[in-house]
């Protein structure tokens, strides 16, 4: 009896979806459905694409060792601190408008913007964003703090910190992609504390613009062009570096954060910078170089002269359990590596060398080059550890104890959630 | 066969389902069912109404220009910068416990709290708030920032900044509705600046009466009487105002909050404000004023005398694509307006009017009104953009240009998720 | 036709669940199955174990009214206060890695960590931590502050605020459990302000072991020893205590926190603690003991002498409705009571009794005792309501008003969600 048997079993079926459904309570939607995630943070979306709600965040913990020019007084100095712990919110409503709501709260007792913004993606392909962000320049930069290769981003970016630092302001963003192979963005941002004698705020503008003929994972070539330029009544045209270790900074009893150009009050009013950026990977290879190039302008009348401050890197990297890098054309950058072996999880070692150089009439050039050597382990997607060995050594900058180079090592535990 | 068609097709569907969940994951509950909703933010609530939990936020980002009495040399100042940006964390367990946990990230380097309270709703109609949360006062004041017509507030609030601002402070309020058409809240809170000399803090006194014969949306008919004392050894009697344009306190460098009464120290000791509210909706259309009254006693034997500070607005405003304002009689409040046209939004225009003005005998009386014309666009029920053009003029107070009247512009994108 | 009974019955079953279906979305993953709950805060976690994410928090808002000893004149003084307001965050990715976000905005103006943390727990039964989080010394701190019997830990902590407290700084700490009975761990931590002179940071180890040879709620022997010991250049040796009133410390007018040893910049270098923990619970009851020492030692050469604080303290507890304190071998801590009467929740009783003692040659001992009688209420598993009564008697320490002795009441309202 076959019928018999069919409605049997289904009724046996149903009756066992119903049980299991008395000890499981149901999860509904009033409204269109939706799909949820955790992966250590949350995620919820619906089905249509119209809302969308995401909660994760980073913590990077630093230990720094230290010594030399990396320091006042030559000795070895240490720290430990959290590099960023942000909380990050973001979302869509209704289907063009999204928002992200980073608050960093890095080092204690108080919070700041990692990003505050909201971005309309109606126009497509091109996306405009209002709010506080960082500009766009550099390759470096635009690679997510949790997937740059070095635990620090290169020295180069000191010599022109406003180029890509919102510097407590807000401003405007439009970018877009073309062509499976062109991104590019122009924004203006009004950072909070360059203003005028009346209080009008001043501009920044920034430019950015990449090719990639090659544009996926372990298969890239990528060539940009960036271009900032602010308006300023007055800087005091101070040019310093951390050499490529935050810890410096974080040590306020020893650390050195040595001046390559010093500052001198109000003799300076033109400021603008150049960026090139190359990069190229096959597999688990890569190599990526920047160049970039500041241009300080005295004031007519002023005692002081132009001043010039150039900066380039080379970086090598290399996946040894064979995963590629990720790439995303839409902001022409790097991202994470995925590592295959869930087990022993993904290694990468790198190399990267780093040299600035400020320039005045009124000074002998100043300079650094710094030798970074590292190793990450991308434990899952949610764990890295990286440990990096520096070696600096200046030229014409010195500590208290007159010592122009120094070594650093520099440890970090991340979790992405 | 009918019976044979009937049993396939009973197992077919029951297949369909099995494979249907094996490609997407199941979500379920370890106990009570719960609906799950995503705009933007995340809500998740049990069916039987026991527990609730509501993750969301508001992020205002404004521009400002002005000149004039707003600025302090009379010349243009701007500022761009978050009016608010603010966290929203709020949920319910075992029914009649209610958590507020708003922390405003709005201006950088520190976190606020805009409400960090506990309601019991057990005592029906009644609630019981306890922690820190604004007191209630004034109409403009118990509507949401989000969802009041012109960007600011009136400025008959700057008379009495205490009687709606929690000041670090925390209190308790009983609140309830009755009969459908009453609302009213008693409360006390205590200022975290206003203790005695022994360190023993002094009380503000709260008290909103409604009565609002019509109380829904597109049919309002709401008058409201408010009284509030405070207790105070001491207090210097300043009176002063941003004239609507939030900027002039952003802007540190230029923009300029006039005194309307100058500080004293320690000459004043009795202080208390009355206010009342009407408002009036037909569809699109809304009418409404509110009148504020404070009186500040000097101390007997003062060289001081007696101050009194006066207020009224007026706003018209009216929705030129039909939706009428929100009103909840709970909270005596103008909620949202939610557009219907989900291509082109909700499109309103508002006027308003406002007039304060400060007396002692020891200076000649100070006055200002300000002209707002405003119009809001709800793109949709997250995203709101304004831009109101104020002129103020006020008589016997001046900037140190000279300026008795100014203009400005403030523009707001608003983003509430 | 029993059959076709049954085929219609199963067809009918479907066509309802499909209908039901089209009123409410649906809520599925992309990948392994979850479970979700909300008790006030949040909570998603995969079936497999392999990822959770969990978002609660605490309020407690407190009251306190004190006078004599608690207060610089003597004169009654009050503070109302969010003694506690965290917003915490923890997760879990690929099974082992656990990370615990909680940042405290408890009083305004200011977010600092509760915790930031990374655990991996692949070494079972051994936890790796590594971040920001305090180093584990003595059962009442191990106790979360959500359910501590008291309002406040015990004054004999003051003796020696180094041993439990994160003190801003990044830490690593190994702990475990065996053999159903033992509970042990050991850390160290590097406090932000503990350098010496060349920026390198000193170290405090911390040791902690349990035996529990009775480890459940209700049925509970607990025996504890702790041991810390801190590197240090130099510190100033001050002793002091808030007599377990934490409103002394948050009243800024006229709240006091007697010195029971006085600082003396740069005369002492060696610095270790002692702990004993004693407890025992039978059912509703528990009784619990606290003993620690420390040790501060002179440099040599000073002009002071060593240093030695003790402090004991006793605390009988009972629960009216005959709850149990829940227990956690783990961590070797108190847990939450449960109410089982869902109407009127449950009701505990305490008293307890500290003694605290600061000995140097160069002054004459200083003492004080302090008695703590209290009520809780656990209205349910999210709200506790306290209010405790103290009084507090000094010996050869005093106000600026002469008093040895003071009287206070504190209450808090908590919500833990």
């Amino acid at each position: 009896m076959i019928r018999k048997h069919f409605a049997g079993f289904a009724a046996s079926a149903l009756a066992l979806a119903v049980s299991a459904q008395a000890f499981a309570g149901t999860v509904t939607t009033d409204g269109a459905d939706i799909v949820i995630k955790t992966k250590g943070g949350f995620e919820a979306s619906t089905t249509d694409k119209e809302f969308s709600f995401k909660l994760g965040g980073r913590l990077q913990a630093d230990f720094d060792q230290f010594d030399g020019i990396y320091t006042r007084n030559g000795k070895t100095a240490n720290e430990a601190y959290f590099r960023r712990a942000i909380l990050e919110l973001s979302g869509t409503a209704y289907k063009d408008w999204k928002y992200a709501f980073n608050v960093d709260f890095g080092e204690s007792g108080s919070s700041k913007w990692d990003e505050a913004s909201i971005t309309y993606t109606g126009f497509k392909p091109v996306n405009v964003k209002i709010g506080r962000f960082d500009p766009d320049f550099g390759l470096e930069k635009a690679t997510s703090s949790k997937w740059i290769t070095a635990i620090e981003r290169s020295a180069i970016y000191d010599l022109a910190d406003w180029v890509n630092d919102k510097q407590d302001g807000m401003g405007v963003q439009v970018s877009g992609v073309a062509g499976d192979m062109f991104y590019g963005s122009a924004g203006f941002n009004r950072a909070k504390n360059n203003e005028d004698v009346n209080g009008k705020n001043n501009n920044t503008y920034n430019l950015r613009a990449v090719f990639a003929p090659m544009a996926e994972a372990g298969n890239v070539l990528h060539l940009g062009l960036n271009y900032a330029k602010r308006s300023t009544e007055d800087f005091d045209g101070r040019l310093r570096s951390r050499l490529n270790v935050r810890g410096t900074t974080e040590d306020g009893v020893n650390g050195n954060r040595p001046d390559f150009a010093p500052a001198v009050a109000g003799q300076f009013d033109g400021d603008s910078a150049w960026g090139l950026e190359a990069a190229f990977a096959a597999g688990p290879f890569s190599i990526q170089s920047e160049y970039l190039r500041r241009d300080i302008d005295a004031k007519s009348g002023s005692v002081r002269d132009d001043r010039e401050a150039t900066g380039y890197n080379v970086q090598l990297a290399y996946t040894l359990t064979g995963e590629a890098r990720g790439y995303r054309l839409e902001g022409g950058r790097f991202d994470s590596i995925k590592p295959t072996d869930k087990q022993f999880g993904a290694w990468e070692v790198f190399y990267r060398y780093d040299n600035i150089k400020a320039e005045e009439s009124n000074f002998v050039d100043t300079k650094a080059k710094i030798h970074t050597v590292g190793v990450n382990w991308y434990a899952n997607e949610a764990i890295k550890v990286s440990a990096n060995y520096l070696k600096a050594s200046a030229d014409n900058v010195v500590n208290t104890a007159g010592d122009d180079d120094g070594d650093a090592v520099s440890l970090r535990l991340q979790y992405a959630f």
